[in-house]
């Protein structure tokens, strides 16, 4: 997963676009990197780790300029090559080109093959770079038009903001699976995957760039943000795991504030999956506290932060070896004992993947003295891989795509396990933000072929 | 502030001692320590930063030995010398010494004085220091006497892990200032200043070090603690604000477990300083979550995390220069929009110290849409400052201490301002805990000279 | 200019090439690399910095398998990128490639700017990417077939080594412009710019690859290397700076030893520009003292180490601001008073550039008591740039291109200035390695056209 | 070994310090440090590592002040503590006082237990600290007084630079152990070990401070230097080794220069250690250059570089493990091939510790070619340790301690083995000089009771 952020137009761009990406942080924290232009140079500073230790010693003060793109980027599969990490750069017959992409290509490596296959190089294993040789092969002199002919030709989910010295130019897929949003600073047209970026540097949330529209800002002259739809039509397919667990929970994405649903989904659950003998319901912090809430509130049991989790678990922990095990989960999460002790707890969490740290967190929970512990899950079982952009693992290391829920249960050591229903999920969804998802990773309803 | 911990006779002693400082990290974030002892070689490693990147490249191996003490530091004015980092090691008479300290003594600066006029080095503003002059010029060839001795002599707040070759001795200051606890791991005796650190190693807490108490475990042959009082009794004067705001949550310091009883002082707020017109109570999080809890259980109004906290804030953030403003508290805590528009919400936090922070969100708030904004705080005006080892600022930076709460109220922008009553943190105190606390920082009272 | 290393079928070839780049890190020192395979993986690590700092934190045990090649890169202009760091590495339809280059080609902007044209994407500004793209576009499966496709269309300076999973492939250009060698350890070919390399790693020289060879070592059986000629032949054109300046003195290239070859020039400078009124020879060191030992030998005029230089001088020496002036040569180089104090001295350099250093240090020698300084140089005056891989600045920078010898006599200060004459710096190299040199820095009579 | 720097009244005291540490290097390379003053406060930066890596990261823009004082350590047994480092800092009933030392006390072992008992405590295991101790017990108000009584009662080898905020002292032992001199930057005073230092800044040599001379210049008013002679005297003792080995050949220390001293080693040893059928002197790169230009010029026998040093082994060097042996040697060291083949040559060496190097040496240069070898010290067999600063090994290390010079020649594999007599050395010293050397190095002769 990632987060692209673009500042047209104003004097401090690479300084409000580097605390976009901090605000935009759990979307991607492999690496960060920020591409800045003044008109005629380039400017870019990549790096692997967190977006506050990437833009160090004096490299904001190097990207020089009033326009710039960022991007996070999330640790998938065999990618710790620095040569992944975004924005992209490019120089070919369209000049330079920087490209910031939250999204995954569903035909990335057939496009690569058949690109290898005339002649092209590759230096990432990422897609990106699929639809930057597309643009360099277009034939187009621009880059709207480079950007359209080498998007119809591939298939997949894309939240994208370009840049050369003129232009930048923002598109998001036709079935919107990633959000991406338009916002205003004084002026100044700026984009984020969430609209939190724009709270903490100050933006108004303009609307979202829709499914199918590309964005053009000019930064030659102060003109208005252009907008046109180049790609037919498609059925809406948004990331209904955006509300589940990806974006932060005081973003508004696809229309509705995510801390809201999430407060609904726990509702709803508290319906599907009552725990009649609990009586306190605990959130498994910090992706379940909204759910938690709401299930509590429908539920009319008692809440209570029952875990507390530590903040200082990062990147660099270094593990001591030998014979300490089993502190990892501890590590983050340790249960408050007088808080728990001889109750039955409901624990309230926002999706269930591997199972692992789940059974590890009910066997503290229980040495801490809980009598019940029902496990409850704030979505469907995942059951499939996702395509589109989150990274989730492979179909054999979700446990729920091969266990049957009484197994899982067993396997994690709870009295009861339930998850919200697939239509609870989509019901939910639908009412708060209108028609449009895509949960495959529930369903394996795939929105697009798979190649 | 700092946290103190001591693994004896453990062949991992350095990795365990490791591990509780990092669940007690929040006690001390400007730098951390860890001395081990092998019996015949002392090896020390001490750096600035967090316990993470302390320990970095191999220093845990180097760290050898099956006993040692670790610390961690909270930064303190003029402190940003290496030398003032823990353990403090001593070579003297007494062969060497590595001493970890927790507190502050009042006499400090006059034994300072007092000891260079006789012919002694500091080499820190540290005054840990002291005690180790004082113990040097002891006469003492035994460690445990010249721990006595010197520490008859100071005045102040003091949990201490002292350790030679032979042995581990830790002493808590007759008043009791200062949590300290002993617990078990498979027969290995472990001292921590809060028991999540024996949560996270897998040990049991035995009990507290009582005000007064000195307990010894010899490193040489495997005999059980031992313990004596050799110093005068005192009235206890328990740090009360371990409950209001230092200690963790899932700790249980001075007998009782502290998110309850910060629950409770939510529950005495709520009927002390009730807002009949509010229709939501929303925490500052992380530290103000269990007294909003209490306040929304007592004043039986909706509770919501109304407020998302970024935890990605850490140490090296670069702040971007120029124009830019006013990001830093929104950097850390963003309103969730869609929760409070139109809203009167209490927002529950557990002190108030400058005012600074508040003021900030208050306005955030307002920005986002909160129609009242009230303001609850579940500790009294912060008036004095403390002397025994929190970091308070100076009075005339301490808001309370000069201003009236109405003035106080004006200044961050609150349609009402209410504290916990003096009594009614002291009620709650001792009610779950008994009596014996120090709330010296509320009321002026020092129990003891201050110098 | 850069130094390039190949270890086929050793299993340490990492760490063999490691030690290589170190014995050639006088030929780049903004930063190094090394590709390795174990026939089925390939790893790399490339970074800024020297080769004893790029390599650390166990990234040469990462660098698995037992074929490896390296290369360490010379700063040039505009080229502080990351990317532009070699080894290359491409992922194509030849599978990955990786390539290291030295020397420069003479059209590389030419075929970027069709290759761009072509759909081509460029992320270097390294002209060894052109070479990479022409192989992805041969049309060639096969490793050697695509490297001379590749090569037959361009024009310049190249001294290759490249490696897939299944072959290492040297190339050397027909006119052979920089130095490559093959040489041999306990049956493991091995490559290197220069032979002390083979004199770290144990290894035996067995003879020049030969300029237009092209040499194969299987990395999947143990057959012998296998050579050819695939190119057209040229008239040779061997860089003669490498004896002047580049090479390491203890060296053999181009079939001569560099530190005979330079103190030949200095015996031959003498006789060509005597100063008869000296009373001692000394050198600036490191690179002229050959030719000084050679001057007072041919002068009979005695030797004496009259500058010492400081070897503590490297990358990161932070200069002092404010007032301090004109320490930077002296830093470097501090005459010895005693030694020359009253005398007159001849200091022999191997080049002159742009003169300022040489201006400073003859202050430095005048301030130190020298009576007269006659500054001889062991080359002729450098008029021209160099476009086949030597550094040389642009010719406005060069002041032999635009001042006469009294002008830059008068420049430095000196009583006398004598250089080496075009004809006795070419009848000395091809006196000792045979006829065939470049000398086009001092003559503009470039060996190909320059497009 | 050691350098002090010390600048009085310069508003650039720390860059001009910095820069002074960096010219001698040579004489510690384990850490550095500096501490300033602006007469008020105190500034200190020390860290481990060469003096241009301590220095980064704007630590000189932070040592303000117009007063500062530097130290460089060579590492020496058991002493990576970074409490050794200097200058060692005190806060006593004198103030802060810093203090920069060079040279070693014979009695500090006895004085640290005797300390230790009056209940002092030791922070290193430096014997600079025992005279801060004897400072701050000396019931002495004033620097000087302090400094006096303090020195007064230890024994040893001391050159020190000490300050506070009113005036910095300067002091030698009245033997004269370690060199110091004073200088003159533009009417302020300047000290430093070696006059190198003076050189790099531009400071003229006023005169080295005497054998048991005081020096103090105040930091309030731009008074002269004010000099006393407050000890007893003793009959000098001056390093001979400073001019063996340890200082810069182009320092003037104990009022000659040291090349010119070591090229007249050379002289002699050419006479007292012929090699009459020797075709070429080469000497050990750096140090033994100009002993072997020396023995050239006296044996009438052609000089040459036959062996090239490469200088960018640092300390940061990585051995790669495994297989590969012996390349120590190699890397730092490689023989000039095609000079010294099929030749008989003279080696000359500044002087022969354990006798690992040399043998290895020999060695390659037997591969390289050379017929016959010849290797030369320019001072006699080492001993005895030395306990007044160089750090030699213990006498078991020593080769020559305990094995005839033919033992030692046939262990190192040369066909002769001849070392300067110590009456050789001695003559030489003092003929270009004066007497007063000390020479227990090579006698065991030494000029202090030993504690």
């Amino acid at each position: 997963m990632c987060a692209i952020v673009g500042i047209a137009d104003h004097k401090e761009a690479s300084n409000l676009t580097y605390l976009g990406l901090h605000a935009l942080q759990h979307r991607g924290q492999e690496g960060a990197g920020i591409v800045s232009t003044d008109g005629e140079q380039v400017f870019a500073h990549r790096r692997r780790g967190l977006v506050q230790d990437v833009f160090g010693n004096g490299s904001l003060a190097r990207l020089k300029g009033s326009a710039a793109i960022g991007h996070t980027r999330y640790s998938t599969t065999g990618s710790s090559n620095i040569a992944n990490l975004g924005p992209l750069m490019m120089k070919s017959s369209l000049g330079w080109v920087s490209l910031a992409h939250n999204g995954n290509l569903v035909d990335g490596e057939k496009w690569t093959r058949k690109l290898e296959a005339e002649g092209a190089i590759f230096q990432s294993t990422n897609d990106t770079e699929v639809i930057i040789h597309l643009m360099a092969r277009s034939g187009e002199k621009d880059l709207e038009a480079a950007l359209i002919k080498a998007l119809k030709q591939v298939e997949g989910a894309f939240s994208i903001i370009a840049m050369n010295a003129d232009k930048m130019v923002v598109v998001r897929d036709p079935r919107g699976f990633r959000p991406l949003l338009m916002g205003d600073l004084d002026g100044s047209t700026v984009f984020a995957s969430e609209d939190t970026a724009f709270d903490l540097i100050g933006a108004k949330t303009v609307r979202e760039v829709r499914p199918g529209e590309m964005i053009t800002v000019s930064l030659r002259n102060h003109g208005a943000p252009e907008s046109s739809f180049p790609f037919a039509p498609k059925e809406k397919a948004q990331c209904v795991f955006e509300y589940v667990y990806f974006s932060r929970p005081d973003s508004t994405v696809f229309g509705s504030n995510v801390h809201e649903v999430r407060k609904e989904l726990g509702r709803k659950l508290a319906k599907e999956q009552p725990a009649p003998d609990a009586h306190l319901v605990i959130p498994v912090p910090d992706s379940g506290v909204p759910a938690a809430i709401g299930f509590a509130e429908g539920a009319k049991i008692p809440f209570d932060m029952g875990i507390i989790r530590s903040h200082y678990v990062g990147r660099t922990f270094i593990e001591p070896q030998q014979s300490i095990r089993d502190f990892g989960v501890k590590l983050k999460l340790n249960p408050v004992r007088s808080a728990i002790q001889g109750k039955n707890i409901v624990v309230v969490d926002d999706s269930l993947v591997r199972g692992t740290t789940t059974r590890k967190l009910v066997k503290h929970l229980r040495d801490a003295g809980a009598n019940k512990v029902h496990i409850r899950i704030s979505s469907p079982p995942i059951t499939h891989s996702c395509f589109y952009g989150i990274d989730t693992p492979t179909r054999k290391e979700l446990i729920a795509s091969t266990h049957s829920t009484e197994y899982i249960r067993e396997y994690i050591g709870a009295d009861s396990l339930g998850y919200l229903s697939e239509q609870g999920l989509m019901e939910t969804a639908s009412a708060m933000s209108g028609r449009g998802f895509c949960d495959a990773c529930f369903t394996g309803k795939y929105p697009t072929a798979l190649n």
